[in-house]
């Protein structure tokens, strides 16, 4: 089986499982594993933000994060796109009394200009906007980046108006590699930032959300209530440290790779159009012979396993289990179709 | 003063003055009040809807609608210059829970076809979709009106999906008097509708909620939490029984006043469009020599009161306290620019 | 029929129909209804507080107050009997998110040390404590009052725990013309104060909620989206003036009337204790051959309405409809039982 | 350091850490997770339940059941020192729009007959009861055990008035082995059921709530807002089907060492009260030479760590990391007090 339908599916390897299995833990809720506070330490140092905090998914970063920064009666600046909008269960409302202002961005990317015009005027029929929440790599973007130099022209706008600054960076790191951008300039231009570990790094489980001590400690709070706090979890921190110290630097593999495929795929008469690829993920829309669903099966026949994201789009992802040979499989798969 | 802010503004005439002042009062929340209870029944029977619940404004009955039909976590489909998203203080979040799935209409009205696009999948990920909104008459689309067939396809969706139907029917009568349309078969058409007195209608106060006596218990809750409910009010049930009775009919009036206004701006240099007057509201773009806040203010020096919606837009309303001297007043103010 | 069911039963008399009915109005959504912002001026100045709003009922502006004080995941300190946790519809938890502490005082009256001892500690697994509410007179206490000594021994636990501290004082009046305190002194001693206008004052829609400047500005938006905005309702708010310049003082006669009822009703052998009258209600228990429900039906034959409360407890309340005449005639009632 | 503070502390045995180590994992988001998959099975199947779901804590079981149950404005009844209401952060509130009627149970467990007086009448004033949740054993009860027969009233009392019954049964195998009761009954007795992995069962973290299909499909839902979605968790949930298969019987042992521990602290001067010991919980009550803190202090230069909960109360737990030679150790040390 290979299987591109999404980054999340790795499975530890036999390493980070030895990691995992001689990794020190305690009692966190007394604050008392070791694992997890090394890997909050290491995330932290590393962003060069205060303090940061593990959770179970990267759901649970964004939505502790949108909480804190937000009151009840809110407005969240987002792009259409986005995951925290799209795909967390209506979460911005449910767990935070928010609505969203959705911005029609460049593959999932908003500009600073947007954000400025988004803005509500402060009238009480208006919601109050407090908070702009970027996704860098966008998902549904096909894996785009955003220029640093237009998140920093966003985060001028929020100080102007007292807005704070998310980013959800379920695939950062896959970002930082793209565009040879350091995470201490990612951790100077937000209020808060969410990486997740069982995405592209490879981990079985876990996401961290960082920012200052204050606001770590609010999220402490929502961890809580939410029922995010987990005892002995130092052996899930301890595949997260081991993918910070190891897993980064080899992205550039999964996006070599995912190039690879995108230019087969362009060459197809059944592809329409294939989004630029920038990281790991694939996004191209069909025609003719196939539609997304057919496609999708005609693949799954010899083992290969792609995923129909829309009426018109199929999403393929590359990650640390896909090996150069598969790739090399799949490649002959398409051109075959 | 010629206030064309809103249909809002307009003071009780003399004779629903004279209602208010001579109407029988108790306390409603003994359910004693027999000013009130004329009033619900009244409305309900014009609706041919089970029963109605008055309430303090429009927010709170739109608000209550939601809150009865949806849960946290679910999805409402509607507009995006609805006025349950635009200008409720964030209410659907807020008070509900629930997110919206923001449609692009045409002039705020939209179609079956979009609805049925825009109902998420069943997927832990998305928001559950349980209730369409619709605005009739359009505020932000210009006092634009549905077509009763396309809001019959709409519910006909509604029913294959499981899915609540309900009206913002703020200027509903402006909507029912140009189409000539019967309020029964609205009332037959969605799960609950609100209609609001005091605007094109000339009440002081207040809104009414219709559905189901099932319904409306769980409305007169939610009236409860939100602090919603009254005592002797039935000083301003009485204008509404009045308005019901006598400011209907009357609407054509202020629907050609509209019209002649908008003929008149659309022959000056300075307005660039004029969104097409279906009802009382006038709303055009303007371009040149002014801007929509250099017009207002060049309006108000002659004591004529219009209302800067946007950085491009200027709305007009007309209403009962819009006498046809006032039009022709302000029509010589418009040929003088 | 004489009505002791409730305060709120009352109807305006002549001279304050009149002067609801001679009220200038306008919109108050612009701010324009000269009525509704003379009586909020009136209000804040009595008080010494910087700015007040008008709400449709008592339950608006204490669910406001709640909603401004606190964020979700908050603990509201208040006495186990409190409206604001007893009678208004679960809406401390259901607009605010907030749970309560609840306090087992002296007829619905805490003390400083049991709000010291109810705090919690600053542990994650806890709530945290942000408002106490008091509410003066006690409802449920059987009218009830404060000593204002201890209410600012309060206020000195909470400015050490940075709390903050409301009143719920729906029959706030009562109390200071029973201790003939002052308005100012209350201003004084609250964050904020709900007052309500539909009760013992005798006007028949109303309450208000004053605090600071600021607090007024979070108050408006939470009032909007809660539909709590009218239009013209400067008629309901000119009873509000009228009340607040001439229905205080009368309040004494009400309570001479509740000791005399209360005096009658304790000599007889089926009433097991009356609670002290310190105000205009009574709270009664019963036993031997009456039920609440039975004694309730009794009186209601000779047309004098009274409330059964509790499975053993009845409640009268006396307001400005209850004349000497229909308390002599309630005292021969009761002798004659 | 024998350390009593909660039977959270324990650390998974070498045999518990073989059968994480190598158990097949997959995305649990896809429900590919062969090992959670497994685990959800062998609960449900052993309370004779329909379903059951995975989730990072005991706190987000409860908190999802309880949102799933409720909705915004209802009542949920509950002791007052039930863990819901006193140790998940106020989540009932801020996650569900609900709030509590407390109960003074006898050392945390209600009756039937106090929940039959709790229910609050259908009133738009009150809140809507819709919910009972019991614990068992009771934590802040000195790990106190319900009587089967007792549940089964309050079941009825629920079924006569449609009301939830959830079972809190975080430590709900000490009960079972404690009283010789069946899981199975339980399962028949309950809508829902939380029982945790992490506390007397010796698993690192994890939590499983069951109910019926519905029910859980619902829950599945709710867990994904709260963010409690894991990926590729079969590394816990393997200790956990260990557990269930391993852990259970050897509970007697803990409950006898408490015992243990409860004959050697009555026997002391400065103890004032043992709560009678039914499970592994030891609470009691110090006087005297010693304050809770002064005590916990003692102990702890001996390496033996325990708890004070309360301003007069210590705690200890015992569990399957406090051999019988702690237990000596730890009567040495009571005794030389």
């Amino acid at each position: 089986m290979i299987d591109y339908r999404s980054d999340t599916v790795t499975k530890p390897s036999k390493a980070m499982l030895e990691a995992m299995f001689s990794a020190p833990v305690g009692d966190d809720v007394f604050g008392e594993d070791p694992s997890i506070n090394e890997l909050e330490n290491l995330a932290a140092t590393m962003f060069g933000m205060e303090a940061a905090l593990f959770c179970p998914s990267g759901t649970m970063t964004n939505q502790i994060a949108i909480k804190c920064h937000t009151q009840p009666g809110d407005e969240v600046i987002c792009d259409v796109t986005s995951h925290i909008y799209q795909y967390e269960g209506g979460g911005i409302a449910a767990n935070s009394g928010s609505q969203v202002k959705l911005i029609q961005g460049d593959r999932g990317r908003i500009t600073a200009e947007q954000v400025r015009e988004s803005i509500n005027a402060d009238d009480v029929h208006k919601a109050r906007t407090t908070l702009v929440s970027l996704e860098n790599t966008s998902n549904r973007g096909g894996g785009s980046c955003y220029d640093l130099a237009e998140i920093k022209k966003i985060r001028s706008v929020c100080d102007e108006h007292g807005l704070a600054l998310h980013l959800d960076g379920a695939r950062l790191f896959n970002a930082l590699v793209a565009k040879g951008e350091s995470a201490e300039d990612y951790g100077k231009t937000f209020h808060s930032i969410s990486i997740c570990l069982s995405k592209s790094l490879g981990c079985p489980v876990g996401s961290l959300v960082m920012g200052t001590k204050d606001f770590i400690r609010k999220a402490r709070r929502a961890r809580k209530a939410f029922g995010g706090g987990m005892r002995q979890a130092g052996y899930l921190a301890a595949a997260g440290i081991y993918a910070l110290k190891n897993n980064i630097e080899r992205l550039t593999e999964d996006h070599q790779h995912a190039k690879l495929l995108a230019e087969a795929l362009s060459k197809k008469n059944f592809v329409e159009t294939v989004l630029p690829v920038e990281t790991n993920i694939v996004i191209f829309s069909v025609r003719g012979q196939f539609t997304p669903q057919s496609l999708v099966a005609k693949l799954k026949e010899q083992n290969i396993y792609w995923y129909a994201i829309s009426p018109t789009q199929v999403r393929i992802v590359t990650h640390l289990d896909v090996t150069q040979n598969m790739i090399e499989k799949t490649i002959d798969a398409i051109n075959d179709l």
